[in-house]
């Protein structure tokens, strides 16, 4: 773990969840943070010191949830406006408005998906275990992998081809931006939750499936994955492998 | 309905939506605009020039979904990112990045909120009827309305509280806000969809009532609601008022 920096991230210390978007992107850029959840308590780490923040308000807050990220007096919260944030300042991206507006919607979208993705084991309350509503998530999951996954993913395929300044190898500009970064994320998640759904459909997804490698082999992003930073996915975040919701 | 303007906007033209949200800003600023989809087709509306809108390429599309919003060459999609571009150039949001940045988390917690709004209905998929899934709706919903409305309307109300420059009256800055606009609009679809529910807890809730009935009387926002460019609440929507889910 990262000890010192100027980047202090707060999310719940045993998911990647919506943090792990976070987490790319300081990993990929080699930006100093700490990751403070993660740290033990003696050392001002701790999910005490994450739920404590939610409720100052001299950042900014009150704050609804994580992830959060405190940059000196600033802290902010929401994935995709932690991302935005950081996107120009981690050379993540471009800085011209165009492509930062670009960059903004396109991450706001994969926050959709993430919703959709989670309420597929959970669509009757994340209040409630995945135990108690599996009937539903039978019944939503079936169609969230029949006709929204292919939508989601058949749409960032769309945007890769678009590009053709990055000759499809990049969502934004023609260099590494945090959006590629989630898309890696959003198809190592998928690969890891609906490994069936995703053989299935690949064929049509080159340039994802393309980008997915490419990124992966980022040095920066290769040396994180292989560390113990990288969380493992496991059945308590967003992408949870359930092998009955995914025939 | 504004024939011409600066800005054009593209949404659903029979519900207000999430395109509600971007409208509010327009009409209480003041701004010209166009609600494109509105139009008949003789004038250049209408739905499929939402839809052809969408695949565009040249402004920073592909897009996912309406509302769109188009400025000369710049075209954005997502309703937060659309305020977040249109707040500064309204008047609606401070210029200084801690508020710019501010106002951004707490419209995507909106917009979030506004995704489980609309599931409480469509717990299982949006490509279905609520007749289809009504007994998922009633136990989706009704952990809704005990535990989820409660726990954003109260953080809201929070925010509220916490920005004691402004004495609880407004919920970024000094003045009206794009936020304002949003929680002006969350109370009143909760008021519409589940009247009983936020009957209950208003009493806890007195920044947000408030600020209900003064954005309502902002005239430019009064002259808006009183007019046809007012879509009225409705089932196709987001908010839905079906009683049995507001026991």
């Amino acid at each position: 773990m990262v000890t010192r920096g100027s980047y202090e991230l707060f999310y719940w210390p045993s998911i990647q969840g919506r943090g792990e978007f976070v987490r790319l992107a300081l990993e990929a850029a080699g930006a100093p943070y700490v990751d403070v959840a993660r740290l033990p308590a003696e050392q001002g780490g701790g999910v005490k010191v994450l739920t404590a923040l939610l409720a100052e308000t001299s950042g900014g807050g009150p704050f609804f949830a994580p992830p959060l990220l405190r940059q000196g007096t600033v802290t902010l919260s929401q994935t995709g406006a932690i991302l935005q944030y950081l996107g120009p300042r981690l050379g993540l991206c471009p800085e011209d408005e165009a492509s930062r507006v670009k960059a903004n919607h396109l991450q706001l979208t994969v926050s959709d998906f993430l919703v959709e993705v989670h309420d597929a084991h959970h669509p009757i309350a994340s209040s409630l275990y995945y135990d108690d509503q599996k009937p539903e998530a039978s019944r939503r999951a079936d169609l969230f992998v029949t006709n929204r996954i292919p939508k989601y993913l058949g749409y960032f395929e769309r945007v890769l081809e678009s590009n053709a300044a990055a000759g499809g190898r990049h969502a934004v500009g023609a260099a590494l931006s945090y959006v590629d970064l989630s898309f890696f994320q959003l198809m190592s998640g998928v690969g890891y939750a609906f490994p069936r759904a995703l053989a299935r459909m690949t064929g049509k997804l080159p340039l994802l499936v393309a980008l997915h490698e490419s990124v992966a082999a980022v040095p920066a992003v290769a040396a994180y994955l292989a560390s113990p930073r990288r969380i493992p996915f496991n059945e308590h975040g967003i992408f949870r492998h359930y092998p009955e919701l995914d025939p």
